[in-house]
């Protein structure tokens, strides 16, 4: 039983940094590769990102949405055409300088080829509004090829000086839409309906409840006039980032010369949106509900949803469970459920509780020699880890139900969390004390990027967003006095 | 209606090789990008490949696989590390060699910071095999951690220098399985298990005949002890390698040092196999099946599976037609076939037929005046361009057997087509002369290198595999006289 013992993660109020990185690699999520950076998915990692895949495509596809697939590379010169771009973007990144290698004339090993340097370097996509709109210029020639809603699943590279599992890596993978559209109009409401497609997803399915708003100018996406976020609130007391979708007005079309002809054959800009959720949504789903146990997983997006743990005597009694739990396993499949049968003998049940426990598997059910006799069954839910014994008659009934629950319970847990650490403070001596404690804090801002940098350097806070619901009483920023057309949420972020 | 001769194709019989670039430009599935080699699959074509996609990655999870992620990028240095696989892979490949871009101190755009050069460059992952078996290292300790069975769906980049859109392209969507076994026999299973699947991919949806079989020495994968392959006849007469598995033996276990306990406690290296394919079967599925008009998509790889246009004079006719088909489109999406139904006012019939006949759908219903009166509709299959005009009785139960039908049919002629254009050949000058013709050739071989290579350069016929099925008769090889195990397959190939 040993490897109980190296399991052991961290505690939260112990090192909270410590804790996660510990639950990320111990639960199998992901590891660190042997390129600076760049992690590996592990397979139970991946399986948690395929459900999130899978769900998002879904919903992509419901609001008209296609699939489609652009270059890895964008040729160098392209960061530059659009003057704001190639400010946040053509930074740091990898960049691709030849096209071989060669045996090394002095060594064993191999070399670059000085012969096979490229003409034009080429960048590996940090993202791909640049190469997109270079596309859609040939793509849409009048009012009927509009609107182009696309959506393309990808990995991306941002050469990152500090990176951490799942929430800023170097090479990561997301989705990123990249739409065009006939009017301003048209593309703001594409930008708003694609955040509220976040939302609904980060709220019914990773459990995790987020605010909804704008973007201050100062935290914009680089070549957008309009960037919006979901912001949501961490067991730390931290904000994450976790989608954003932008209106890019007609930036990019300039940039790239993408003219349609509208109904009366006039020649116009088009207009554009982009928008993106990426594998730091592993990192937001872990920090929302886990605890000093493991990883606890929303029914939704778990990939075992149940875990049956037989535990017997002697073969012959294992038999006589499974002839008991077959029937069951069965009928939970039916309902859609997925489980897990673990009856492998080179693991003791204590093991096995702790490890599905790491893992975060909503339910775990266990039968025993009494249990057989008794035609009854241990119930424990990962949420609460609430034990409790119920006869076999209705189970998979009562399991479906209770993933509901489970399922609802988490993000009322987030949600009960975040309302206990979301303050209003009306003094900028307040908000120096209140930041230290984490959490969302509410206060008046007068808009300028200078107030707002001002804040960040002396309080490590951010404006995370200025929220489209809640409040809009005006009043007079915390720093300056000046007039603030609402409050803003501000926190600490990751 | 200009737009129906813009979408003309070449011919086959007057340019095969102008119609497949035609054909894939024009019915929207793929075309060339800014970045030279790379290509841009497009949502159509897309489509078919989420298709394919998510049909292979049930068959591998049915077969006990699970995905994972690894990095984008290799260290130049692990690439020297397996002596045959550095010869065959770190030739023409994308070098990182820095990262970051700074503004250009002599212009406006943006230059390669020179002090951002990395220590060591990194490699563009043409295949995985090296970083993925430099992380098993660490995954695998004992003969409890086998067999390992992993997946992984990426991108990888080859720098071609001649690129033909999915045949060839500098950047590649695939999947490559990488698996780790205990024993010598099982990874050899496991090998052939995929393969196995693959043809079984192949046959049973892109309806696509595929010969399996071994590849020569000289024809193997970089590092493997053998290359198992299926290969498939185009219509040109020309073959094309769809699909290949590989049994590594110890050759990336001893290189990157990968060591498990077995059962005793002796340490052993590990057995590997890995098994890829990528949207190079998209070109297959096209030249497999397409035809003058245009693409031919069998059914079970159809993003539309039926298209319904309706024939009206007026706004009036137009709403009675679509009262008329809504509870078969109903019917027939309750039956899970996708069913599109094209009432857009802004192109003819008659463009419409010809775009759904250039975009391969399988079925097509049109519905007109008199269909109207009397309760038919026009059906035309895509496969044999015929026409029927049937009672909408039993419609939709009629269509899944016809989608059926047409599956089988375009197998069938497939294979029949393979049948006449594979034949057996016993001296070389008759090779000579029929291999002028294309299509598959048995022929005895020597089993040399030497013999296949002279085959090689005097014909440009490589040998496509040792088939497992069929003759195996002993004979004399057909340029040596040699012996001669059994015919081996020969064409020329893409």
């Amino acid at each position: 039983m040993a490897n109980i013992e190296l399991k052991e993660l961290t505690k939260r109020g112990e090192d909270y940094s410590q804790w996660y990185q510990d639950l990320v690699v111990k639960a199998d999520l992901a590891e660190n590769s042997a390129v600076r950076g760049c992690m590996v998915i592990k397979p139970y990692g991946y399986a948690i990102w395929e459900k999130v895949q899978a769900q998002l495509d879904k919903m992509f596809k419901e609001t008209g949405h296609v699939n489609a697939y652009f270059p890895l590379f964008i040729p160098k010169s392209f960061l530059s055409k659009e003057a704001e771009h190639v400010e946040g973007f053509a930074k740091e990144c990898a960049v691709v300088t030849h096209h071989r290698l060669m045996k090394d004339p002095n060594g064993t090993g191999v070399v670059v080829d000085p012969s096979a340097k490229l003409e034009e370097e080429l960048i590996v996509r940090p993202t791909s509004e640049t190469i997109i709109w270079n596309t859609y210029r040939n793509w849409i020639r009048s009012y009927r090829d509009l609107p182009l809603l696309i959506n393309q699943w990808a990995n991306v590279v941002r050469w990152e000086m500090r990176t951490r599992l799942f929430l800023r890596t170097t090479e990561f993978l997301w989705q990123e839409g990249h739409t065009a559209h006939a009017t301003k109009e048209e593309a703001e409401e594409e930008a708003t309906r694609m955040l509220n497609v976040y939302a609904e997803f980060a709220e019914k399915y990773m459990a995790m409840p987020v605010v909804k708003g704008v973007k201050s100018a100062n935290e914009r996406f680089a070549g957008a006039l309009d960037t919006f976020t979901i912001e949501a609130l961490m067991q730390d007391g931290k904000a994450l980032q976790s989608g954003t979708s932008h209106f890019l007005g007609q930036n990019f079309a300039k940039a790239f010369d993408v003219m349609f002809a509208d109904k009366t054959g006039k020649m116009e800009h088009v207009w554009a949106t982009s928008w993106g959720v990426s594998t730091r949504l592993m990192g937001a789903l872990i920090m929302s509900h886990s605890d000093d146990n493991g990883l606890v997983l929303p029914p939704q997006l778990a990939p075992i949803q149940v875990v049956i743990v037989p535990i017997y005597k002697n073969e012959d009694q294992l038999a006589q469970i499974t002839t008991k739990i077959t029937p069951i396993i069965n009928e939970l499949k039916s309902l859609g459920i997925s489980v897990k049968y673990d009856d492998s003998d080179n693991k003791k049940p204590g093991w096995k509780f702790a490890e599905y426990e790491l893992k975060g598997v909503p339910v775990r059910l266990a039968m025993g020699g009494r249990d057989l006799e008794n035609g009854t069954v241990e119930v424990v839910r990962r949420d609460t880890l609430c034990k409790e014994t119920r006869s076999i008659e209705n189970i998979s009934q009562y399991i479906q139900d209770l993933l509901n629950e489970i399922q609802q319970n988490i993000y009322k847990k987030a949600f009960d969390y975040r309302t206990a650490h979301t303050i209003t403070v009306d003094t900028y001596e307040e908000f120096k004390e209140k930041i230290e404690e984490g959490g969302f804090i509410l206060a008046h801002w007068d808009g300028t990027t200078e107030t707002e940098l001002k804040i960040k350097e002396e309080t490590k806070a951010t404006i995370r967003c200025i929220p489209f619901d809640g409040d809009k009483t005006p009043g007079k920023c915390m720093v300056t006095g000046k007039p603030s057309a609402q409050r803003v949420l501000m926190a600490r972020a990751y």
